[in-house]
């Protein structure tokens, strides 16, 4: 193991310190902003959901100050109430960005919190953008070194490595020295917590609202002189060795492409979970190349890397929740035409529809060993006997950054007009197109309320 | 595995709503009282520390509704920022009680939460005594069915497992059913979280304080309906098999003596970690009954379970709470006659004492395999050459419990008459007494609070 390795919990937090924004490529700050409209779309479509408005019931209740804006509620709540609030919305929907090294939804556990304090203390856009970033890469060089086996054993990573990314980019807001950084980091790394075995329940969204408020409070507590090991991390018995059979510290130092995990970042264009997306992808071209009939389907293979089974294959759902978590139905739908964008195609009538559950029940999974879990391959046999096959794969990221944002703004379109109306939409996609020249955070954050 | 082994969730969920005040025996209800007069003693004397500044500079500066009382601070917050700052007062000083089950520190993981929920919804004295145990027997069980392996492994199981029991107890208070009990239970085992590396740090402490409000939360979000699995701590990557290598469900399940863990819970009488207790008797025992000059100490041998060198072996303390964790200081103070009970003697200056920083060097500790955690044997060699021997087991309960309240009223004025005063520290005492037949259990909170 290299000194560095050794004591890798210090080391990210000097590089969450020495990060500057004038270090940041223009792609990375393009990808932020991305990043940063992906998140508010997701999470304004997502603040109508039943789970956001009992934990807003809660928290109103709470009350206290009002430092932080609610997403789509025109309210404002005490910081660490409103990361809580705006991360489980952000993640209602299950559409929210992803990245593999983490592996999981980085946007979602580090905006809420970051967004949250830096409306509280009247932070600069360019700030913002910086410590996202600072954020962002410490969840993914966490999440690398504990992959796979974090994942793997039942933990949920966007709730666990996702509250030390939340910790990274708060600390680095409220201007940290490295000691303390570290300590954000340990405070954070002794409260991560989330299952996987959650999945297709409130909790996963909740999971992603906690990780952003656990990682502010850690970050605060750590700005107040609130002490932790400063190694928490690595040390025996620390956050990854009590969390998972395969920590490798180094591959948290291996430099990412373009030296950036950001660079990384996957958009979902499906709303259903990111390991359905290369089967739907898959579906989708064998019905438009073939002009396939569903009821001229036959059999169905499905080829996809055995983790995936403990993630998203409830084998036959009853609604929407269930459905975003389904191979079979994903598939099915996507090879019946239905438009797997379409937050209201996941439903309980959705989930009951007999052409998707009649091809549902066709389906063979056949789960494969060491694949990307972002790979996947669909062979369709048709009652005429022919073979058709696809192949997929939803983890290369955008090669061309210009279009992804056309796609996003697309999105952005459809997810959040319905909700603020075209006009407030409209401000709110420019205010985030100009986020790195904001002289105070708030007037995004207070946009995005209503 | 028997079939309520296999529905484990649900199955103490129904234990939980099942319980009666009327069926508590009379012993259990007196120990009830005696952990409310503990846990009480200890936060009352624990919210002076530093770390209860901190949490309480963050928690008024987010502010809220006036729902619960903050011990010995004269100020009312929501009840889940009470919950959060009472369990890190209740812990600051690791003076509070435990349960070997656990094992762990079930009072403070369960009453600052509970405290609270009562205080906000004004509720009787018997139905908090009749949550508490509902909460404390849930902890044991869920505890008992993890041990040794969720602890050995790292997992700091006050803040873990009591979360559950925080959980089930307020649960109980909201009046809640089976499956919501159990979905409680789900949900507070997907936030249960706590490392042990972070003992001897404010951490430690704050985890008790999370555990409780993360049990709070987790209670009052499924009372509105929030969604779980009803199977969390069992379930195939659940909490349980993710927490640990030994899970054993029907160990929850065995009766334990006079059918209640409750009466196996154990006080402490020196500051420290439980498990330098016995250490700490031993090196008593010997100075006493061989009228031992410390000076005329040549070697010391300790034997304990080899478990207890990851929980309290700090070697060469530098200040108070690092004493705390440390077998050879506490050994060495007890033996130089210093007051193990007195909390001034846990300090920077205490941990540079010459006198017992020469005994500390002195030491070897002998660790054993598959001893009990709470026994120690001690031998002393002295310059004369004469050997001497010690031996003593704190994990037995007290058989009079008479005398355990007479040693636990002497332990509560010790620790609250300076800060409340003679006068209201005699009268939260009789509050506590005569709990069961409060009909507003924020008497008592209130009378706490200073």
């Amino acid at each position: 193991m290299t000194e560095e390795a050794g004591r890798l919990t210090l080391s990210l937090a000097e590089r969450v310190v020495r990060l500057r924004y004038d270090d940041l490529p223009e792609p990375a700050r393009l990808v932020v902003r991305q990043c940063l409209l992906d998140y508010l779309a997701c999470a304004i479509a997502g603040a109508g959901d039943p789970l956001v408005s009992m934990l807003l019931d809660e928290l109103t209740e709470a009350g206290g100050a009002s430092q932080a804006s609610v997403v789509a509620h025109g309210l404002r709540l005490p910081a660490l109430s409103a990361a809580l609030v705006n991360g489980a919305a952000g993640h209602a929907l299950d559409y929210d960005d992803v990245n593999v090294a983490m592996p999981g939804h980085p946007s979602v556990a580090i905006l809420p919190g970051l967004l949250a304090l830096g409306e509280a203390k009247t932070s600069a856009g360019r700030d913002v953008v910086t410590a996202f970033v600072a954020g962002y890469e410490t969840a993914c060089r966490i999440g690398a070194a504990l992959a796979p086996g974090h994942y793997d054993l039942g933990f949920h990573a966007t709730a666990t490595v996702g509250c030390l990314g939340a910790a990274a980019a708060c600390a680095r807001l409220l201007g940290l020295d490295a000691g303390k950084t570290a300590a954000a980091l340990g405070i954070a790394g002794t409260q991560a917590a989330g299952l996987k075995s959650q999945f297709g329940t409130m909790c996963k969204p909740f999971h992603a609202g906690k990780a952003a408020q656990n990682g502010l409070l850690a970050a605060r507590l750590a700005a107040r002189g609130f002490s932790s090991r400063s190694d928490l991390i690595e040390c025996r018995q620390g956050f990854a060795l009590t969390h998972g059979p395969d920590f490798a510290p180094h591959r948290a130092l291996a430099e990412p492409p373009g030296g950036f995990h950001l660079l990384a970042n996957l958009f979902k264009y499906h709303a259903a979970c990111y390991f359905t997306h290369a089967p739907i992808e898959c579906a989708r071209k064998l019905r438009q190349e073939h002009d396939l009939d569903p009821e001229r389907i036959a059999r169905i293979r499905l080829r996809v890397d055995a983790s995936t089974d403990r993630v998203c294959n409830i084998p036959a759902p009853i609604d929407g929740l269930e459905s975003k978590f389904s191979l079979r139905q994903t598939v099915a739908m996507a090879l019946c035409g239905v438009e797997t964008a379409g937050l209201e195609n996941y439903s309980a009538a959705g989930a009951h529809d007999p052409r998707p559950m009649r091809l549902r029940d066709k389906i063979t999974i056949d789960f494969q060993t060491g694949w990307a879990q972002t790979l996947a391959e669909l062979e369709v046999e048709t009652t005429e006997g022919a073979r058709l096959g696809a192949r997929h794969d939803s983890g290369i990221p955008a090669a061309d950054l210009a279009l992804q944002g056309r796609r996003l703004a697309d999105k952005f379109d459809g997810l959040v007009t319905p909700v603020l109306g075209a006009a407030r939409s409209r401000e709110l996609q420019q205010t985030i197109a100009a986020v790195d020249d904001l002289t105070d955070i708030g007037t995004l954050t207070r946009l995005a309320a209503r």
